[in-house]
């Protein structure tokens, strides 16, 4: 009876720190699981370390991820020998000092967005691993998915042309509810406005498919201003906004509209992005994520209108891996794609996009966020300028 | 054999007086054709005149829309006897000098938008109409679509709850071809701003629904700043822009986002319009023009999502006198609407929305023009006063 | 002052008539008198009578849809001098008889779907026609939607090779409601079978685009087999079915399914008709109709979808006179062309489709009914032959 | 510092062997490594072994998929004592010899869809684990799906009411290229029947919700009848068909229309099944598979229309563990699902649903295969007690 031998030439293997196991702790699991699924990697991931305040739940979540070791605080999971990769998915206001003492570690990082909640941190976080040198990364997932990429090779290609009209909109319902408690969620320092929150997605798209943002008007609004906190019983002010829109600029001199909100009802995490050229438009609508719009005027005329392509042909970006075109990946292949395009050629090449390219883009939010306040246009390179004073 | 009698007690006749001859004009005979077949009437519109400049081309219209004379001058039109309502079909620079010699005639004045291409010869038109004191309208048609009426009604029946989010945006690639000869669209004196052009309509359905837009930002371009004269052969500058975009706020609080573009290769006139209130979203897709979205957070989460109201149900408002639900109405049917809403109780009852409805939307149309121009946030009253200074 | 001359060199008149003020009535009145709006025609079409046996009734759509004179006889209407087109839009089961007084009378006869009630009827009319040699159409109307006249030219021109699949699906509500008193259209013998009310558009769509159907097998369902006559207040047996399912074979050795029904709830007039061949698929949803979906094999592979034409070009069949690309038209655009295609070459050239198509049409209405009754596959000529012993 | 423990009480692991390496074993490895992820088990999932007939493919598998160790032939998988599962992912024709010989083995079963290519050999395999008395369960993967699941649970609330017409059509272009090479996909005692390989879902999802299929017409059609064998070069007849379609008659009176297909261009795995009830209707596209569309007749007839419900609500079932509502799941997903479901008991509890669950199904499959190839209706029961004489 034939008996195949039993795998012997595994690649080396890399040691995952997962600082937080809330949802994105989870989904950054879920991607180092299955990356050598779906891809043939140069090392194993092993999922070392997992941390958390709540000893209970991250023990639960250590058990459930296949995480080795489960400890109570951040420190210990970036001092653990074993750990080569920091994968940071705590709030956004935690992120800069992990990032650095990472870095100071010698570890290389993998950071959520936004890479912090105001421009100061993530200017820090950003000094912070081009001082260590290590490789860095931030979690711009949905650049991932098979078609935001290809929407970026199509552009790339010049298949429509010279962008003009760039438009992205992100409508949840996640504050709706006047009811929900106070969170950290609503507060700033914490959870970042929700211009970084869920804008930081949509200007990193916009950056990577048109190019910089160089100015910006802003309007933000909050309707539920306080909450209950359920720890004290009081009433705590909320200063995240449930809503903000910008006008952009950009450098090419294509302009923009950018919208996000959290009080959309019945909109549980819709985002739209378009980008009209001199020659065609393509569409990315995350509610059907498998898909892209695309028109091109060069077409035949008779044939006017836009075409949904499905975005799982094995030619496209991002499918390797996956299931036959028309069965469909979801959100978690975003984190899938993530992990094998940073660990393909571990522990060489230069990760992309880094926290330089998320320093980026939190710029622009603290841009929208300033514009907003003052209700007026601001340069974006102005912006900076003072906020590293 | 039977022999039932032929229609004797038909209604008194009403003239009515189609000023240009073009695609607008076309549309309003439609409408006065037709409006008779979908709604009992108290008057028989009959198109008496319809004037033109280009004689063979105006003549043929006549023959074509059933018009019983042409006349190459709109005076000979609005001084005609029979005449008893002016409907003005020509581009928006014209409007204002018809409507008032219209007005002095003492004639019905029905009006194309954008009412004029600026405030003050819009402010003019008003004045002349509430001078003479004649009954007067807007042709802000879309209102009368079963969908977008149902829209209105449902924001009303506090279906939504409160708005607080307002978007529009309207795709269009009329001006995408940069070797479109020149011609009167291009020049804003006469065609008016993309912005008044399309968004008018847009801005419109915002006042509307969601009440007094207060203040703006914006931004506008133009990408193609010369076309080839066709009569010359030499270049002309182009002043309407290609795309504008603006942050709107309203009295009540919300805040909104409009956009418009006539460079968005292969959407050829796709306008889109969502509010999201406290309590749910409506949202309609001028494309699928027979549906309306609509969620309601006060639906069993078990439930949760968007309904497509298929708006032609008999229980809609604007269906009446139309087809069984499903079988789908068109572009024209708003104009059919429109000329029965406004003939149904002739010559007596309030004309809505009429031309001073026109004017507010002028009134925002100018200071989005004017904020973009400046770059800075504007108050609509603001620009007002010094419009009509 | 200039004044144009008024339309003198108008085209000589043809006198129509219409049997019946319901709503077929209605919408074939709305044809006549839009088709000179959208095309320029020989002749121009004058809605002389109107039959109807409510006097009342019939007065008032007389009046509404611009008819000269109401009578309560549709023979009357037949023999009336002045209408030279009698347009027959009574119940199924009234045509063949009202055909075949038309043709003796030698009036051009366009006649509703579906041909008769059954086919030995059908044949009769046909046989009428023939015998008199008038001018006759079958009021097959969709074939005059842009989208659908697309699908066949482009099926034609070769763009989907050579087809291999047909499917069609109609389904309707209305006669989900088992409260619904009984009218003609539970009896057969007046109303016809579902099969043929719905299917026949269906089964002559299949017929133009993809060939003669040759043999079928069928299931039909009723599932409210009484309903409360309003008249006595009995119950009355209804025969005609709720839903019908066919297989179809076709000649060329395609293959199809075909799906009616009237008991589908919240799908008020939804049909859906897709052909897939050898290089590609073209798939028409009639609750969109101003839209095509197209895929071709032969596309790049990086593309790989179908387009969703805007079946509104200019270069696009059926479009001719109606409005810019984008605005849409709705279900009575069809009569609006299907009286402009007819009118167009007024007294000459041929109509199609004729009556005789309708009979093809009914063979296969036939054809399945029985096979339905019969649980066997049956050919369709097998069904002739024996219907018309 | 704090440390949390190690996870400790960690559930005893249960042995899983997976014969054959090709994407159906790809993707219920997927399955058992997120099993834990989304849900608390019982059991530890292990992958033990897999087992295919290429060496070194599927030493890459196991490498790829984390299976301890790769074994050449399937029955040394069988008798690993490390195996309590035996999971089988080969093509139809070789399911009912493995699942015979891990019943004998006293291991459990978890077999892919369909059962087996034929009816006997369906019956065979049940009458094994029956005797053998393990647990067993077939692959019917489409059920995990939280949209399907949804639609299952609503039908059974009476959401709809009264099941009467099902329709299921999957369309798919696996075959349409004539120079695909010959191989095992297109002989039917090896690959099955397209009825079997597509159709058993669908069947399964039809018996499921609307009840036992107990009478079926049908057609089926193979445009491709021979392909190069790329072994001998030779053509090689393909006795596969290329389409199908049935008409169902199911024992509560509903009826049914199914249609498969492998040529249908630019659909590369379209299915969508619908459901129309006395009260409602409920229909899902694979397509866009987080989506399930309901309408309900009790419903206010001013909100006439359908949902479109985000089928990832946290009430839905199968979304126990997945992430936030309209992120979005995919295809794998519902191999996580199952193997949760299944392993969440284990090794307690009756697994559904079981071999038997595929034999009706079977049933279902080989009385259209023969209801096609003999032209005319058939019982499946008459079916049955044929095939298993």
């Amino acid at each position: 009876m034939a008996s195949a031998s039993a795998p012997r030439d595994a690649p080396p293997v890399v040691g995952i720190g997962i600082v937080g196991y809330g949802m994105m702790g989870k989904a950054h699991c879920y991607g180092y699981t299955l990356a050598p699924h779906v891809r043939p990697l140069a090392c194993r991931p092993r999922l070392c370390v997992i941390s958390g305040r709540n000893r209970a739940a991250v023990a639960q979540a250590a058990r459930s991820y296949g995480v080795k070791r489960a400890v109570g605080d951040w420190r210990a999971l970036v001092e653990a020998p074993e750990v080569e990769i920091v994968d940071i998915c705590t709030p956004p206001g935690t992120h800069a000092e992990i990032v650095a003492a990472a870095a100071v570690a010698g570890k290389a990082v993998i950071c959520e967005k936004p890479l912090a909640a105001d421009y100061a941190d993530a200017r820090r976080a950003v000094d912070a691993v081009n001082a260590a040198g290590v490789p860095n990364a931030i979690g711009f997932n949905y650049r991932r998915l098979p078609a935001v990429s290809l929407m970026k090779q199509m552009i790339d290609e010049g298949r429509i042309g010279e962008p003009r009209l760039w438009r992205g909109t992100w409508l949840s319902d996640e504050f709706l509810d006047p009811e929900i408690p106070f969170d950290w969620r609503f507060r700033r320092t914490l959870g970042a406005s929700t211009i970084a929150d869920l804008g930081a997605h949509l200007i990193d798209l916009a950056g990577w498919m048109v190019g910089e943002v160089v100015a910006v008007a802003a309007q933000s609004k909050t309707y539920v201003s306080a909450r209950r906190d359920p720890k004290s019983g009081a009433s705590a002010e909320v200063d995240v906004e449930d809503a903000s829109a910008a006008l952009l600029r950009f450098r090419s001199g294509a302009v923009g509209v950018l919208e996000t909100a959290k009080i959309a009802p019945c909109r549980p995490c819709d985002f739209v992005v378009e980008v009209n050229g001199t020659d065609g438009t393509l569409r990315f609508d995350y509610a059907r994520l498998n898909e892209l719009w695309y028109g091109d005027v060069r077409d035949s005329s008779h044939l006017y209108g836009m075409r949904r392509l499905r975005a799982e042909h094995a030619s496209h970006p991002e499918t390797a891996g996956w299931w036959p075109i028309g069965q469909g990946i979801g959100y978690g292949a975003s984190f899938v794609n993530q992990a094998a395009d940073l660990l393909q050629g571990w522990p060489h090449g230069k990760w992309t996009p880094d926290l330089a390219a998320g320093l980026e883009v939190q710029a622009v939010c603290t841009a929208i966020e300033q514009a907003a306040r003052e209700e007026r246009w601001l340069e974006v390179a102005d912006v900076i300028a003072n906020a590293t004073v």
